[in-house]
């Protein structure tokens, strides 16, 4: 496959989060699936799972536990990534070998694992017509959602993509230059002047797109907004209580799932 | 980008270990990377960087550091991924906004970000017929290797990717039907006689791999490996010592990193 082909399925990825009614082809989506099994995986332990689910009534489950997103209801497909060291330790069980895994160390292992096969598939659906949209709120909800989908011990919902025919045609986001995020040889922090360099474009979108977007106009006027990192860490954003919370909760499911 | 083409460049992939001296292009390189930078990004945060590493010494450092593994002397770049909100805080820091992100639930999200980004940048190397192989070793030696790409507070390491010019050819790996990671709408736990079902082909494969390899079959005979299993949670691959270790200097490292 030339690059000239993938650079242009690669650049043209966009969230998409309105969907058509349209259900998705099994075979088709078997053949998505496999892409995801392809990916790298530590040790070749496939240390992951993904729950697919179609369920009218999960998904109306899962929906609350993503924070109400409307797209979650709309989309025939939600697929939940996880860490699972369930099916190894059990197949380790099954040979009497010694056991391992229920760790922190193991948990990272796996969740990568499910990041590195979700991100094949998302460019497999994608080089299919399909638009997803990553569920950050996997991680907020991870509690809800591992009940919802009877998630075992050693088995832990990490990232989530919600899958179906676009019903929109968003542009790319913009993204910061590359020497924000690239360093050579070794980590260098960037001092003020440079951070204002390569912000400044992401800042004038991010405002602009904003204030295109009346509900969110209206919080920034609110709740006394005035900058674009202002709003990132605003309370209906990336607050520091919302990540307090948040992080007390996956420290404590983890701790239930035998992982730390 | 045909689905085909795409399938056909994923389903290729196996890791390289031994590589040319052949360094690679810098504007190829860049526009690699740039297919990382286009990868999905929680709330458009871009909470990663990439660690970019061609310097002899450097290199040097980290082949200690991630087990003496003579790939990472041979290949001609080092890329390491890593969880960044260092960035990001200054940034909000340089607008005099409310603080966050310090906390466990920003590190994952910085984590998943690094993962996204690598597996775009991997599918770019290989369809370039540049070869790759990720480093597990990154979070095992994840102390070592701040230390070595001077990496600050809320920057932390979480995969590599070693990038060259393949000088082998090997064949790809065994993978586990797809009945194993796939689960319908919920979670379902395999009995003995599915696990048995779904490990047998794979369980045959490492066990000519292993016995193929010299080194390994030795190790076998050693340490009185009698499966697949045994040898997966053996003293040589993932005992339980080792990931208890690491689990715990992962935990302290993340707490300096003040990410936990």
């Amino acid at each position: 496959m030339d690059f000239e082909s993938l650079k242009q399925l690669i650049h043209s990825h966009r969230s998409i989060r309105k969907f058509k009614p349209d259900s998705i082809d099994e075979a088709l989506l078997n053949e998505i699936l496999e892409c995801g099994i392809r990916a790298s995986s530590s040790g070749n332990m496939q240390s992951w799972s993904v729950v697919v689910t179609e369920d009218e009534k999960i998904k109306e489950s899962l929906y609350h536990a993503h924070m109400s997103q409307e797209m979650i209801l709309q989309a025939p497909l939600i697929l939940t990534f996880c860490s699972d060291f369930n099916r190894i330790r059990n197949w380790v069980d099954l040979h009497n070998s010694k056991q391992s895994f229920d760790d922190f160390f193991g948990f990272l292992i796996g969740a990568l694992d499910a990041v590195l096969a979700s991100q094949n598939i998302t460019l497999a659906c994608e080089s299919n017509g399909l638009g997803i949209c990553y569920l950050g709120s996997t991680l907020a909800g991870a509690d809800k959602i591992s009940e919802i989908l009877a998630l075992p011990r050693h088995v832990m919902p990490v990232t989530s993509i919600v899958v179906g025919v676009p019903d929109e045609n968003p542009k790319t986001r913009m993204r910061l230059p590359m020497k924000a995020v690239v360093h050579k040889d070794k980590y260098r922090s960037m001092d003020d002047e440079e951070l204002k360099a390569v912000y400044k474009e992401f800042e004038n979108a991010a405002w602009e797109r904003y204030n295109s977007n009346p509900a969110i106009a209206e919080n920034i006027r609110k709740l006394d907004i005035h900058s674009v990192s202002d709003y990132y860490t605003s309370e209906i954003k990336y607050s520091k209580n919302l990540h307090e919370q948040v992080s007390q909760m996956l420290l404590k499911l983890l701790k239930e799932k035998n992982f730390y």
